[in-house]
């Protein structure tokens, strides 16, 4: 483990060592800048950061002018294992080798500054623990809506609140392609083409679509929000793949707009505060802040017993956003390695249970066709009321064969909402549920 | 001076000692919270907060039923010199006694917490210079846009970064009153008065309605953002008391709102990089995100290198949201001080320029009443291209008596500007300059 460095305001203190590990979109910005931005980052640190190393998977790749080519090596073991290392970079994403690195640079006595959200959200608590008995820092904003600052914010800024509620648009390609539905009007797969050929989606597109990428940003939000360790098998999630043109059309009739929300809410159960966190397409009123989220934006919206309701927006993917959200991270933990300090570690005090999603409290907007034939209304508000479950707003449209009842619910368990629309379709007068969607940021 | 604190992770360590100065609107939020939640930020901090005293002017005034009686006093400088004291908020505002206590607070070896704007866009060098001096932290998110961070991610988050340009709306009465001008088409007196009946103006509005409010929000944020000493001195400031209907009616004809915007910005001079800070009225297109923020509600908008765009939104002023973002610091600094450290001071070393607002590059947007008769286009484009200002749009409107030119320029410096339009005061055939105002985040 290296001694802690000492430092003076001019940025004159012994330099540190930064290691990165990947050296992809991200990496590349990342190493870019720490060479072209030293003598100010110096000055922010307090200390020079000089970059010691870069580890790839293969060295023959072509690579930044500006980066010496003897800083690349194939040997990312034996780059966080040196021993001289005091901060390492960790952008390779997904869970191994990453947790392995990760592991062995804190085991080393570096401080970690990672964008890994697949494995923060599959086993944060390792990675803390580990950092702990080091005391060395792990820090990983960019690793939830890139460039905008929510991990900070929750760990820090609402320190002395108490969250109640957090919605995010925290999956950019997702946004991309319901914003290019509602706007155009086009079915889920034109849209996905054209932000695949617009390069908003990658060639296999299903980390994004299925909600797995928004899956595990909602676990490390619900982790941060409530004190409570929650991975990404607490969290519910569905895609965007059956969000059909009729679904958007729906949501505009009615004032609203489909977006793929991760929702991290406190819940109170008879048995005392409970943690939901889910992710799955919604409709949002027109007049919510996170509708007018457009393109690729991500947006995080937190409400907060005492804030009220706040809003973080801006880029949540692409190199220099995310290599922005990296280096801040990368300032304050060289920072704290000057002073021989570290910042806030895990906070899992609350231990508050994580619940099912069927206990979650949704509302429900469900488009039916039916018969148009005397007594079908009654007939279908009576298969709400067996689950108690409440109509908030009925609308009938069309007549003959195309008859539709537009239904949407109070706030009820998503479990009884989800048990109503089962038994809406086995219904003999209900020819088809074309729509059912929760419905969220209504009052 | 108190020595540094132990402490375990269940909060159990030895209690720190909090006192408060001032128990106004935010105090009383602030001890409240401190009293209710005593369990949960024992938790966070690593150790209990002990409410050790408040220091009021008036003991005689009537207090939320909670807080302890005894510990209300009136000598505010004997308690911040008790010296046994920890953690001391200030929330008393105004330059003095505020400075004073907050300066003995310091030299006992407390941390301070402040939401005290006026003093920091003063004179923020020294409290910044007595918290370095001991090694105590100062901290003041709740100085600037409330429960909002801002603070934070401009010191932290985007300290990887650089910031290029703020554009906030951090001022919430001014924001209602030209929301409400917007909405009900009402004068500037008019929307006033609604303002104050709503308890959203003061009785003596000024420090708001001038801009006083916003100019050292701006001071703050340009300091931190340009890592440069700015005083509110520095801050250019106009206040919104000449916005007419007119003005609100011209900005919707052209697509824009008017705000009441502060401007931080970085300004590329062939001397090198300066900053320039100014707070006006400006009108800003419908599209832009700060568009939409609606009635007391701020917002701030950072562009920054690699981040791009990023907008912080939610509740700018009120007690509990005050509160949240006082506490959220009063967790900080505990923690900092369970653990014997202390986190980012002062960030000067870039030392940048100041420009006059003479310097800024702005665009106009202008409404001449004017003779309609042949040659009053050539003449009027004539005054612009005189002093170097180049027309972006042109819309001449009416006839007759009525005529009236509506010009946008492109940008241009802001001196250029308003030479242009002193001398389209003095044409002959120029009758009134009806309306004169900047155009912000246009492209």
């Amino acid at each position: 483990m290296s001694a802690s460095p000492s430092s003076d305001a001019s940025g004159a203190g012994r330099p540190l060592k930064v290691a990165l590990l990947g050296c992809g979109v991200v990496g590349t910005e990342v190493a870019r800048l720490l060479v072209r931005d030293a003598a100010e980052l110096a000055h922010r640190v307090g200390a020079p950061l000089e970059l010691a190393g870069i580890a790839v998977r293969r060295i023959d790749r072509e690579r930044d002018a500006e980066l010496p080519a003897d800083l690349f090596t194939t040997d990312a073991k034996g780059l966080v294992s040196r021993g001289d290392i005091d901060v390492v970079i960790e952008v390779i994403g997904g869970i191994e080798p990453a947790r392995e690195l990760i592991l062995t640079a804190l085991e080393n006595g570096a401080s970690v500054v990672t964008a890994n959200k697949a494995l923060l959200a599959e086993d944060a608590a390792t990675l803390y623990e580990a950092a702990e008995k080091v005391d060395r820092d792990l820090a990983f904003e960019a690793a939830v809506a890139g460039a905008i600052p929510i991990v900070r914010p929750l760990r820090e800024s609402l320190a002395g609140d108490a969250v109640e509620r957090v919605l995010g648009i925290v999956n950019g390609t997702t946004n991309f392609v319901l914003d290019a539905m509602t706007t155009t009007g086009s079915g889920f797969t034109e849209a996905l083409d054209e932000a695949q050929r617009l390069g908003y989606a990658e060639a296999d597109p299903t980390a994004d679509i299925e909600g797995f990428d928004a899956a595990s940003k909602a676990a490390i939000i619900a982790g941060l929000a409530f004190h409570t360790r929650v991975s990404i098998g607490d969290v519910h999630r569905e895609g965007i793949t059956e969000v059909s043109a009729a679904d958007v059309r729906s949501a505009s009739e009615m004032g609203c707009v489909v977006k793929l929300l991760a929702i991290c809410e406190r819940i109170d159960t008879p048995d005392g505060p409970a943690v939901s966190a889910r992710v799955h397409p919604a409709m949002i009123p027109d007049t919510h802040p996170l509708a007018s989220v457009r393109e690729a934006y991500n947006a995080v919206f937190v409400e907060s017993e005492s804030a009220g309701q706040l809003m973080f927006y801006g880029p949540g993917a692409g190199g220099a956003p995310t290599a922005s959200a990296v280096l801040g991270d990368v300032v304050s933990v060289a920072r704290n390695r000057v002073r021989g300090v570290v910042g806030p570690g895990e906070s899992t005090h609350a231990q508050l249970e994580v619940l099912d999603i069927g206990r979650a409290r949704t509302r429900y907007h469900v488009a039916i066709d039916v018969d148009d034939r005397a007594g079908v209304l009654a007939t279908v508000a009576q298969a709400f009321a067996e689950f108690g479950v409440s109509i908030k707003t009925v609308r009938q449209e069309g007549h003959g064969d195309d008859a539709q009842l537009v239904i949407v619910t109070h706030e009820a368990e998503d479990a009884a909402l989800s048990a109503t629309v089962a038994a809406l379709r086995e219904l003999d007068m209900v020819r088809d549920v074309s729509s059912a969607m929760r419905v969220e940021g209504m009052s």
